[in-house]
């Protein structure tokens, strides 16, 4: 039976604040409490339902964590999500470290991706196509919210982030390109991408901030054949990367 | 002023049965009824805020309708959106009418895809991409679902659909290549595709059914350069219709 003091703690930790003042965050679900417990992150507690406990103890012991059985039911209670009758674990949070592409490599900046689901997915996509790292705006959604934890599928665990203002950090790159996806840019189709750069996504509704768009040194567009206005960011960013490694590859 | 009565019957729209018994279907928020109203659908009903209607009345007035001014309150009442405070349409659904790909068309089969928010998203990309055709399995969402319409933000107007048993269907197809998306089909990368064929994805949980394996002819794969284990259906859609796009372009 969970204590009304770890109910609290646990369901506080929905709130950026309270993620930022216990440097913790959530992380639900089978998949990704196995993906967390194969990782480099400090796991803090664990809560698991008897089934799920017995079925993954050996997974689970692996690290060092203070363990409390508990039912589906508490589960919901204190998570986020509607359905998870397996665990719940509270991980500590990460320092905000500088990152940058090296030099066979391909990097993702997200300008002001707000919906958590987005960011989820893209974090998904990065780790399908071998991409390590992402340079967010400071507006862009916590990467720590459980909805993008959740939507990641356990790719949160090999993929890299550095929150930043873009326009001081783009400022301050060496010469590597900045590809930027807008709608009346070069066909992705026939983009030959050099060894390294940055790909920046924009904002869901307005695209690329004018402040960023300043950086960007070759405008893509993936071509349309039909009618639809637009595409997903999600959508947009997993096409992109496609393209990118059907022209260079992955090292 | 919404009346009880009418308010009980557009919430009836939320569920399959009534939306089948009264052959109906709700269009939410200002570009999906717009897209509506340029579209051929007959439309049976239309809620409107003043403001949108004072805005939008020249695009309003190209169909007859029942016109009932409303406030944000009653959309968000009545409707499924968190947010809407512009406009909320009935509109009658269309026969489920038999499909097939003509001589240069590719058309997309989907297999039990479930969540309506991926089917949405689905329309959506094959708008993008000039893919006018669905063939859905009985067990797919119901296009109709509010949340498939909300999703395909307007697309659902250009694309066509055609419910049925895909045993059946594609049992009777003539010699037309069947692609279906598979984690060990051949590199779509280096896929060539003819001038014309079905491509079939999967459920969200277990790809293709083996019912719907057996009829096709040729399984293709995003190539992976990391570690995610999937990707979902509706980002794995658009990356192969890009490639599709890519090696046969669009008539």
């Amino acid at each position: 039976m969970l204590s009304k003091s770890l109910s609290k703690y646990i369901q506080s930790l929905h709130q950026k604040k309270y993620r930022q003042e216990h440097a913790a965050f959530l992380v639900e679900g089978a998949i990704n409490v196995l993906e967390l417990c194969a990782s480099d992150y400090s796991i803090e507690l664990l809560l698991a339902t008897e089934s799920f406990y017995k079925e993954n103890a050996r997974l689970l012991d692996k690290q060092p964590v203070r363990l409390e059985m508990v039912t589906a039911d508490d589960l919901r209670r204190v998570g986020s999500l509607v359905a998870n009758d397996a665990c719940l674990a509270v991980a500590k949070t990460k320092e905000n470290r500088f990152l940058v592409a090296d030099a066979d490599e391909f990097v993702l900046v997200l300008d002001d991706i707000r919906d958590p689901g987005n960011l989820g997915t893209i974090l998904r996509i990065a780790d399908w196509y071998g991409i390590r790292k992402l340079i967010c705006s400071q507006s862009t959604a916590d990467v720590y919210n459980p909805k993008v934890i959740s939507a990641s599928k356990g790719s949160f665990t090999r993929v890299e982030w550095y929150y930043c203002d873009l326009k001081g950090y783009l400022s301050e790159l060496p010469e590597t390109p900045v590809y930027g996806a807008f709608l009346d840019g070069a066909d992705v189709h026939r983009q030959s991408f050099g060894a390294s750069g940055y790909i920046v996504m924009g904002n869901e509704a307005n695209g690329i901030s004018s402040e960023v768009e300043r950086f960007v040194s070759q405008r893509i567009t993936i071509p349309r054949y039909g009618q639809a206005e637009s595409l997903n960011v999600g959508i947009a960013t997993a096409v992109i990367c496609d393209n990118l490694r059907r022209s260079v590859g992955h090292k």
